[in-house]
């Protein structure tokens, strides 16, 4: 079990980030990706939806054998985990979790403020989280629909658009004394720094991917899975959709470019679950 | 046929903007949408994938027996209009074509902008289309990524936001000098108060809803299918996700209350799109 790769999927490119994370922290796994690039985002998506999706995504990396599956996207793991885990014949590692433990490790009394897509907040399933660990900190959450699309146009954080909706979003937390803030969406790490600009250098920032790359190594090592070789692990991606818009943005939330880009067809990914809903 | 429905489908809910003009010039007719909420946005998707999209949308509502079909989305008409008129049994008329003539008749001898998403913009089929017409015409394009997003989560005329983003994106279109600007986007007429603040009263605005409308009116006298009695048409709407959502901010494109929506499940628009692509 211990060669087999750890498998990631996400909406789209945002997981990424998670991979980038995954990559420094164990560096000789082999990895494989699928992004759902023909149907994303979630984010704007319902329950049922979203967690038809994650299902199919990752019963498409199964084929792959993986030792463990990552939900790399913010959205599936705050609408779909139970869905995953009822399913899924190996541990699934979601990104809320993690960033909440985190959270709740550094805020002490302060205020924590999550932000992420319409659907993940309004799921509440960061909130739920924090509350489970920390049932009297106060939690403010507030979606921020725009930072996607603004990160994949390209825009960095000392672009002005950028800083006029970081400021719009995020005023009413830094009004409010948070001490620390979640970065609930895999895109939002590119605006790091426009965000720590305007809540200042007093909030700590934490991002669910590097928590979740520690989470991936915590479960591995308990299970005795962790690769033993010193070696530099392998990235394999596939996509539903665009492999060279993937390849072309995917490599800014990578850090590095991507080698090996798949494009997916619909039946690969789709027709099982089809078979699976109607009970096949 | 005078009594059979006129079809309409679109990504998401941004073709309701399409559905208010047919409705305003079309009263008496019955009409049938799909919007395609489950896999919207189709704006930064592959040509192959829109196409698919687009297709099995169209299948879907062949079911209702329509006297024609509108791709009612911009992005749709620009990638998809061959395959849709090569695979379907009924006329099907895009926006692309009427935005582009109305453009052409504006113009004189002015430069034309034509803005709208990244896949719309990167087909060059508005640009194509005009210069058909026009062969001399001068073209500018602009992709408008964030438009859309911003529309979707309600922000009007006079946010701060929105009129940074139009200023942004405008700005080389109103140095350029164009008379005319073709919203190659269905939501883009919610922007319509900012955009024409942006670029001022000289220039004029052509919304391709409104001449779609036209050209379908024009399609349906020239068959002998205008609907003939004197009645207020019924308008079913579908949707392959959340129809809440649809309904709360469809009705902002509708122009009034959207009384029917119903969910769709996957299988009633995909599964005939698999059996197709499998050659059954």
């Amino acid at each position: 079990m211990k060669q087999h790769p750890i498998a990631i999927f996400d909406s789209g490119l945002g997981g990424l980030s998670v991979v980038r994370e995954l990559q420094r922290l164990l560096p000789g796994e082999d990895m494989v990706y699928f992004g759902d690039t023909a149907r994303v985002p979630y984010g704007i998506k319902s329950r049922r939806t979203v967690a038809q999706f994650a299902l199919e995504d990752a019963r498409f990396l199964l084929q792959f054998e993986p030792k463990l599956i990552v939900a790399a996207c913010n959205t599936a793991s705050a609408l779909a985990m139970d869905a995953l885990e009822a399913e899924l014949p190996v541990p699934v590692v979601g990104v809320v979790k993690p960033g909440a433990m985190a959270a709740v490790r550094l805020a002490g009394s302060t205020p924590v403020a999550v932000i992420g897509t319409e659907a993940t907040i309004s799921s509440s399933s960061y909130f739920k989280a924090i509350r489970a660990l920390a049932p009297q900190l106060e939690v403010i959450t507030q979606a921020c629909p725009l930072f996607v699309p603004l990160v994949e146009e390209g825009r960095g954080c000392d672009d002005a658009i950028v800083k006029l909706v970081v400021e719009t979003y995020l005023a009413p937390l830094r009004a409010a004394g948070v001490g620390v803030i979640v970065l609930g969406c895999t895109h939002y790490p590119l605006l790091r720094e426009a965000i720590a600009a305007c809540l200042g250098p007093a909030v700590q920032i934490v991002e669910s991917g590097r928590e979740t790359a520690l989470a991936v190594r915590d479960v591995l090592r308990r299970d005795d899975c962790l690769c033993a070789e010193r070696r530099s692990g392998r990235l394999r991606c596939h996509v539903s959709d665009n492999p060279a818009r993937f390849g072309r943005i995917g490599s800014r939330f990578l850090g590095h470019d991507i080698e090996h880009v798949e494009l997916v067809e619909p039946e690969r990914y789709i027709a099982s679950a089809i078979a699976g809903h109607e009970g096949v």
